[in-house]
């Protein structure tokens, strides 16, 4: 199993969860992050309104734009689906398209019913 | 070394973390996060009120329902111990009972003393 | 590559961003969390006013202290690096100097241009 963690645009999340619920993985958490434009996309912290997504606060001289960070975790096998499919929605080839990691994950378990593995997945 | 991450009912928040310290384990990082109910556990932004948990807003057609995401550090040696503590408590068989992953981590220090590997988790 | 995570003092970040930039990693995340003062470095739920950092609740009897989470992503001949950079700007010696994890990474895509691995880190 594998998690893989998209930090996006905003105004790409509601297209990012349709095609992955499409795709058979509705399963994913997420969390607003500020993030630095340009190629350093340096994420900073959630010093903004939460609500109305308004930047509260520049910390330092760097510009921070707000993104979403959305993780989910998958069979070995769906990794490079998931990659492909984010990546397609994401592109737009304009700086702040954002990055994808791919970690390891050696167990996941159904706290309901004990199962464990990719069958806690689905 | 282990990351354990929880993903559980606000309600179990207090009894998670006291049989985590009375095995032993009081240091862990702790987030609200919304959570799909049903069985697709798909966990949301953080867009209701901080304070009184109140929803604020619901993203598309779903409904989310907070949830707490509970993240540890442990000695490979604990893992199972702690899965199993997390389970007995967090297990009603309802839905939404939650889930539970295993990561793998490399090394861990203490900053204040150079400590590594399991004596930076003590 | 290797995910550092770094738990830190908040009035220590901006040395702490400074001293990685300068040594050419501006990329990360950042995150407010609560941390438990003394040796038992337990971070809480973000309860406070994300704003002016006012501490709003404090859960059952222990005391939390406002912390940074820090998050970055660098390749594998970098991590000991950062790590002695980290320590060397964030080690007091007094309690809550905060710990540093490194997990591993398995892939790194830049959405914009396609690229893959260390490439898409830069």
């Amino acid at each position: 199993m594998k998690e893989i963690i998209a930090i996006i645009r905003p105004n790409k999340m509601t297209q990012t969860k349709d095609v992955l619920n499409a795709l058979g993985f509705p399963a994913m958490t997420a969390q607003r992050v500020m993030g630095r434009g340009k190629q350093k996309a340096i994420i900073g912290e959630v010093s903004f309104d939460i609500q109305n997504e308004t930047l509260l606060k520049e910390e330092g001289t760097m510009r921070y734009i707000p993104k979403r960070l959305i993780s989910l975790i998958v069979p070995d096998e769906d990794v490079s689906l998931i990659v492909e499919a984010i990546m397609r929605v994401n592109q737009t080839g304009q700086n702040g398209d954002g990055k994808l990691f791919v970690c390891p994950i050696d167990e996941a378990v159904r706290v309901r019913t004990n199962e464990r593995g990719t069958k806690a997945l689905v």
